[in-house]
């Protein structure tokens, strides 16, 4: 039974229940409240917001790190959200997060970031939600600026709250960082983007690599800011309409 | 060899390589040049803007209605578009289009959808793209409107171009629409989720149903206007910042 005057944590992620970077969140987030980890019970990196229509889930129940309640769900990352909303839960949760991922969900990261997409889902089920990644991939990475960033965050949005439709996405270098500032998403893509290799029936197969890069000079971008060492804050949203595109094509006939 | 002299058109689609949707978008985009379809080689409807990166990509040459070029990969509809690109293709499309779906993409299904998805991979890639969808789910639902709606914006796209960084996205009913019409994307959400259901060992498992609703009354929403009868275009893009946000709370700190 949850202390129903503390604020109620849900906790998600995309690199699986059982990486070091939930375990650090859910830290920071029992500083605030009490948590509850809802999370695939398998790495789901790139899944952006795929939901799982055409087979059943299914919950084991776990305990992380000798105290943290959680359940194992055999899905992507928006159907834990979704499936911790609707049945999972013992009331509704006061804050969403997801993360820490073990690397950077900056620039267009955001588009196909299971990270993000948990976060996302809060938001559009109405919670205020906050995605936080880490720019280092290595699961064993220092986890210190994350867990501060995060801490920084989660107190801004419970103490102010955020507007409807909004999810704040948290970006940290590993180690320590020199301050966190407001954001947005760079513009950014991979190019030459899969190495083409031959199967041993001389078959051609491709494996994604991808080059990153970044199209964006400007001094507020995400993944410039990060790069000079800073923590990034971006909020997003999901309307993704071009309203000055409708203004200015809306009276052109089709 | 395809004719350099005419549009090159990309289709891909989040239905699968053999559905109705993806013949008859082939059957309208050939009325404007050379078509080659790269699709995923089964059903892979809701996976948003998911990315295959740990297991390898492969195609499979296929001749679809007996005139189309086309490859079956096993991948999502982004990887269909990444790979078509970087590795597959000839020579640089002119034109990326996704669909016809079967299903609306209107509302908040933009979010989930791997046909708007390919999409929008089209445009991060640097190509005018079009994503169109059928508010009819049935595999054999008449697409008239969805074909006569994609033949306008191929031309209204072929003929103006598109800004950077905007993917259109088309939705029309099954049989004959009233007129063709800009639209943003309604605000709206999934209630009642899952359903909730034993196997025959007693243990809990959920299914994913949803119910659709609406918050949105505005006359010139996408889901207003379907309902309406009318086919909608929807300008989306993938900066999701918030700037108003920024604007109103980049000087507060965190």
């Amino acid at each position: 039974m949850t202390d129903s005057k503390k604020p109620y944590i849900l906790i998600s992620n995309d690199d699986g229940i059982y990486s070091n970077g939930i375990k650090a969140l859910a830290k920071v987030a029992a500083e605030f409240g009490d948590v509850v980890i809802v999370a695939p019970d398998r790495q789901q990196s790139a899944v952006g917001h795929a939901i799982t229509i055409e087979t059943p889930l299914r919950y084991q129940k776990l305990v992380i790190d000798g105290k943290y309640e959680a359940m194992a769900i055999n899905g992507t990352p928006a159907d834990c959200v979704k499936l911790a909303h609707d049945q999972l839960l013992e009331r509704k949760p006061d804050l969403v997060l997801s993360g820490v991922n073990h690397g950077s969900n900056a620039g267009i990261n955001i588009l196909y970031s299971g990270t993000v997409s948990a976060a996302t889902e809060g938001t559009v089920l109405g919670y205020p939600s906050i995605a936080v990644s880490c720019t280092d991939y290595d699961n064993d990475a220092d986890l210190t600026a994350c867990k501060e960033a995060a801490r920084k965050v989660i107190a801004f949005v419970l103490d102010k709250g955020l507007p409807k439709g909004v999810t704040l996405n948290v970006n940290a270098p590993s180690g320590e960082f020199k301050d966190i500032k407001w954001a947005r998403m760079a513009d950014s893509r991979y190019v030459e983007e899969y190495e083409a290799r031959k199967d041993p029936h001389e078959r051609p197969y491709y494996w994604l690599t991808g080059k990153f890069e970044l199209l964006d000079d400007s001094t507020d971008a995400d993944i410039h800011l990060l790069n000079e060492g800073f923590a990034t804050v971006t909020p997003i949203q999901y309307d993704l309409t071009d309203y000055e595109l409708i203004r200015k094509l809306g009276d052109q006939d089709l």
